[in-house]
């Protein structure tokens, strides 16, 4: 929650955060107010530096540090410029409709694609969302068609891209699980994910594994960035530790720690599975408008004297938040806009219809793009892995089809 | 290791298993003498009646009490009496060549298809063998191509018979496991199971529950029986608890529990793992002969004048319990070889020759079979799942593919 180009200083993040210190992040939970560079240290990953930005494609979610620290993100930039291969994975778990948090990473790695011809790999587990939430395949089935109208309405290189749903792709997810799982012991998971009240769930990780060395498996050893919330950041852990200890023709897959997109209640990580109001990728102009107009946190002040003699906090304010995030991509008009609000000039009100106009128009361009979709089916079929590349992956993981020898 | 066509009772047991009451029987560790009724109390399931077996297809390793217990059997004969659908579910973990007491079950299953049309799943848990042995895939694969062969050369009929091998059919069987998976603690697998090394080991319970009910899941409820040795019991009983816990449209399977084929060197569990000599499916003649000729423990005397003189005791001759089980059906001539050798009459090495002729003549139908194989896939191309019984079973299994709607 800092200033837009202001790089992380603990001054501003006291200033958002006093209650800092006292935070709990694990992938299952996060709590309290969040010192970022003590979950670095806690982790053990590196800030990124300003030479590795700088190397990155242009986007907001980097230059502006959403994004703001990884593991062997040179190794990925190297092979980039050099027109070498080079993957991202980033997923989803099909639990609830698409949020606009959801989307902005899968937005970010269609740009990597774009810029350096990245291969994105977009598993979808729906085998965990059934374990870990209170719904029926047939549920979990239905927003994994939803969410794969929303990933499919961005946009993604058909030549470059993979998506693939666990249950649906198993034949090649499952050996492969199998495979990284042989030496995945229930103590490194209870570590890593808390206790597990299922052995589906305890499986889990050797799945999500897979999903991160999947490029490699199917395509040859290349470097592999997971852009995620840094909250995510043991699940990487735990498959560079597999990666490492297995015989197996990959490198660690890098990771892209990013910080957690504020709830339109303030600070916090947006979440499908609460009760806090959020924006879905279906919303009409009118529902946006409603919800960011009588949800949104904003940093003015109590009354309309007061924000003009003292100003706004643009570092605490969720309309603002979302055009540094992503919404608003010039970075001179965003540092006008916190400027206004600072000196009181700019309204709460009058930065949340900033804010609702860009979520709008950037709503009406992706909603486009899913309605012009076809038959999912159809729509699918060049993003799937074809025969030839399932038994590739599976030989490179040393368990070829017992069948066909 | 009761006498032919003598029922179970304490005297023959307590004869023959002098330290019986310490014993350990869990699927992984049998250890010591077995009293095989005090496994029935402690498991919970009931001793087979003699009207039961009367209604069974005759086989000597019912009418002999191998096999002397079960669970919902009554269930399966109803059903194989009224010619309804019922199945009998036997696998085979594809470890290392199969031997003679791996096979035995499957001649059984056979023999029951035959007379009753039963539906026959055969499941090949390649992915627990590579998970609990020290081997990799490409190893535990040319044992399950070989197993494979062997499984084949029983002669099922392919019309009412389904292999199923877990890597190669894990679009079907994973998402199963998940759904089954579900409420599936550790705490109960630990229970069951004992601790497990791994997450892979963690999770198999819910492939090995995917097993037996997929006759079901394939073509509808119906009664299942799993002929198994007595150890496994708790296996099924984690199955049947999940069938009974989850809204699934089957009925708990039922067991068929039978006692330990005795290993060449004695009474005991026949084990492909340990160091005990044992009868390949593929061994020669000579092989067989020199085998049981040298390594088979006998019921005789120490000296040929004490043999003569008191006689031989057929309860813990393995050559003799070898007939019994399988290889001398007739009851009559049973009963004579008993009382020669009983007599001193019969002498311990006359008793293998015996037995070595019945074993090769078996062995040298099987062998052929096995030669007039065609290649493997062919061969169990007819064997296989199809589509749409796969599609089937994962909609009755509530997984319908996420992908097809």
């Amino acid at each position: 929650m800092t200033e837009p180009n202001e790089p992380t200083d603990s001054t501003a993040r006291t200033e958002s955060n006093p209650s800092a210190g006292q935070f709990t992040v694990t992938p299952a939970a996060v709590e309290g107010e969040i010192d970022y560079e003590k979950l670095l240290e806690r982790f053990g990953a590196d800030p990124l530096t300003d030479g590795q930005i700088a190397r990155f494609p242009d986007h907001p979610l980097l230059r502006r540090r959403t994004f703001y620290a990884g593991r062997d993100v040179d190794r990925y930039l190297e092979a980039a410029a050099a027109g070498d291969p080079h993957a991202i994975v980033t997923g989803r778990g099909p639990s609830g409709p698409m949020h606009l948090g959801h989307v902005l990473p899968l937005y970010l790695a269609k740009r990597f694609q774009r810029v350096t011809g990245a291969t994105v790999y977009l598993p979808l587990s729906d085998d965990e969302k059934f374990l870990a939430k209170d719904q029926s395949f047939d549920a979990i089935g239905e927003h994994t068609r939803d969410n794969l109208r929303d990933i499919l309405a961005v946009g993604f290189d058909p030549d470059r891209t993979q998506i693939v749903v666990d249950t649906a792709d198993a034949d090649v997810i499952y050996p492969i699980a199998v495979r990284l799982a042989k030496h995945l012991t229930p103590a490194t998971v209870d570590a890593v994910y808390g206790d597990q009240d299922t052995v589906g769930l305890q499986f889990y990780p050797a799945v999500q594994a897979t999903h991160l060395l999947l490029p490699q498996l199917v395509a040859g050893r290349q470097p592999t960035l997971v852009p995620i919330a840094v909250d995510q950041d043991p699940h990487v852990r735990v498959c560079r530790d597999v990666a490492a200890r297995e015989a197996l023709p990959v490198e660690k897959p890098g990771a892209l720690l990013g910080r957690f997109l504020p709830s339109l209640e303030g600070p916090g990580k947006m979440s499908s599975s609460g009760d806090a109001p959020s924006i879905e990728l279906t919303a009409d102009p009118e529902t946006v408008a409603e919800t960011i107009r009588t949800h949104a946190y904003t940093g003015g002040r109590a009354t309309l004297a007061d924000h003009r003699e003292n100003g706004g906090d643009p570092t605490v304010d969720v309309p603002f938040q979302y055009l540094r995030y992503f919404f608003e991509p010039d970075d001179a008009a965003l540092e006008r806009i916190a400027a206004d609000y600072r000196s009181g000039e700019l309204l709460s009100g009058e930065l949340k219809e900033i804010a609702i106009d860009r979520i709008t128009e950037f709503l009406s361009e992706h909603q486009h793009r899913r309605g012009e979709l076809g038959s999912l089916e159809a729509e699918l079929e060049p993003f799937r892995l074809p025969e030839r590349e399932r038994r590739r992956a599976l030989e490179r993981a040393g368990v070829p089809s017992p069948l066909e020898r």
